[in-house]
């Protein structure tokens, strides 16, 4: 396939949403490729706490007071406490490319030893198509010094819209509780040169740490759950927003990919913190998946929106079961999508005023 | 997952099939990597021209003469100027792993400038389970240096047993005739140090110049079909060996890999032959994957054996309405496991004696 060079993304077109910033190092880390675009903060703590920006940012703020009084009663659908917050700030965006990133994610280095810019290579991904029908062994075909291989079929090479680009972490792996707990310290050395397109009806782990996605397309279905503060559970919200995410995926077709770009990921979280917040998860999990792969959405839901209340009706009748937890996501699921119809109506801007300073 | 360390796997469990030789070299290259393991040569040409092979190597060599003695009227399976003759070499070895390689494929370099030990990195990828359920974003978790990341139910932690390595190329890339005359000049320089799943229910184009696979688990499914002198088609045998292969592979709960090892592929073969030899199947093949995707095999079907033969049935029933052709095929698929099963009775030996020098 022809390389499709990448048309700049202008400011206008895309927003860095990060759940909270602990220190001022991230955003120097990576002033160089933030500096021109809109960073959208979601403080996930304490609201009286005060954020510090480093000069010559432009972006907006919110806490959780800014979150109860634009949402109302509905603000129960955003987790507070914990980095699921994030997916308020998909809310409130109007652009139509979010970036998302922790703020313990630095600026990685590539094997020449060049500083990556994550964030164009994730537009690359977003712009370029996904292959969700057929797997290239070459990876991805519309790669510079790339294409499809003998036998990939014709009629599959013009792919399909991507929705998601989800990159990967060098130095501390994302790994489970138990995982960090056997293997403390096992870094991610290897950067693998690939980005590629998960194929449909295949479910994968997707991590909010390093993560992009079409907002118009999919971002709807990009709802970070109930986590963190008054729930039984943590650490599952990314994961719960990526099997939601990728049957609509699959079922609007739609295509995501992971590899690169990577970040520094530096510093682990607390592994006996983390085995208390996945506890239910590791368990809950196995009843998840199986409920993921067989996930059907019918043929008349047409838009992310429609695609998520069906799923939030299957997550009740199915899960419900499993746990009254479910029952409660199900009616979060739910409210996610009014307060999602009501802050993006026809693309209409309608965004309340944050309390953040906006420059 | 603490990383299995690779046994060494022993010149009695692994044959090397080669598809002619056409130039000293090639063993020459790959002598202090093949020289410990037995080589099963099939002449895929005249059988009066004489094949060299340079002193030291163990092997046994089989031409046409010797096919159609072997096997009798059967040899009609077998097809004829094509190195779609090397599935031959499957049926004769009685070793319970096959590495096949073309003889324009040499060994590769790796980004430190070392020497690729290709054989090594497949019988690494077969030793080690494949986990065809759900994708592993760090690709595979039994690597040194790698494991499940969080979100991997555990439940999925132990794989499945391993059928197929498929290794790529570097230098020349795999493509068809039509890319191969817009692209004359692309070379595949990206070496990306990933072995990675192909989940179940995904196609993908397995090419036969790096090839390596577990022939007890799988080894009756991998029939490279009726191609060249003869038939109306050419450059598809190790498509049509990969996609029944695949659909087998995912009935039997069986693993896929591809990725590393890297060889050096050193010449493109000739566009404007390619595209003569590739022409029905490039729109066949439009019908194919549709077909493959939604082949399902019965639970009887316990053994590659019964699901050939039932896979038979099915491309006899749908793919013979395309071209009279693949009623061909179908027979041939079924004279294909007579044979197996003959020359394979109980894992007893009674190979015929070929008229190759064996050391």
């Amino acid at each position: 396939m022809s390389s499709s060079s990448t048309t700049p993304i202008l400011k206008d077109e895309l927003d860095i949403v990060i759940p909270t910033i602990r220190n001022l190092d991230f955003l120097e880390q990576w002033r160089q490729f933030f500096q021109p675009y809109h960073l959208i903060i979601v403080q996930d703590g304490d609201p009286s706490k005060v954020i510090k920006v480093p000069e010559g940012f432009d972006y907006e703020l919110y806490n959780r007071n800014d979150i109860n009084r634009i949402l109302g009663p509905k603000a129960s659908c955003i987790s507070f406490k914990d980095s699921a917050c994030r997916c308020f700030g998909f809310i409130v965006s109007k652009k139509k490319y979010i970036f998302t990133i922790d703020d313990d994610c630095f600026v990685a280095k590539d094997p020449s030893g060049k500083e990556i810019d994550a964030l164009q290579q994730h537009i690359k991904n977003l712009l370029t198509p996904s292959t969700p029908f057929f797997f290239n062994t070459l990876y991805d075909p519309y790669r510079e010094g790339a294409d499809f291989v003998r036998g990939y079929p014709f009629s599959l090479r013009e792919g399909v819209p991507t929705a998601i680009s989800h990159g990967l972490w060098l130095n501390i792996p994302d790994y489970d509780a138990p995982t960090q707990l056997v293997k403390p310290l096992e870094r991610n050395t290897r950067y693998v040169d690939a980005v590629m397109t998960i194929p449909k009806g295949t479910l994968f782990p997707m991590c909010g740490m390093n993560l992009a996605f079409n907002r118009e397309l999919i971002g709807p279905a990009l709802y970070f759950g109930l986590m963190g503060e008054g729930q039984p559970i943590g650490r599952y919200d990314d994961m719960w927003a990526g099997w939601c995410m990728k049957v609509i995926s699959d079922h609007l077709g739609l295509g995501v990919k992971t590899g690169l770009p990577y970040i520094w990921h530096s510093k682990a979280s607390n592994p006996f913190v983390n085995l208390k917040k996945e506890y239910k998860g590791i368990y809950w999990q196995e009843e998840l998946i199986p409920f993921f792969q067989s996930v059907s959405l019918p043929k008349e839901c047409t838009t992310p929106q429609k695609c998520y209340i069906e799923l939030s009706k299957q997550v009740k009748a199915k899960l419900g079961l499993v746990d009254d937890y479910f029952n409660k996501l199900a009616d979060a699921m739910v409210t996610w999508i009014e307060v999602w119809d009501e802050l993006n109506p026809f693309d209409e801007k309608t965004l309340a005023l944050p309390n953040g300073v906006s420059k």
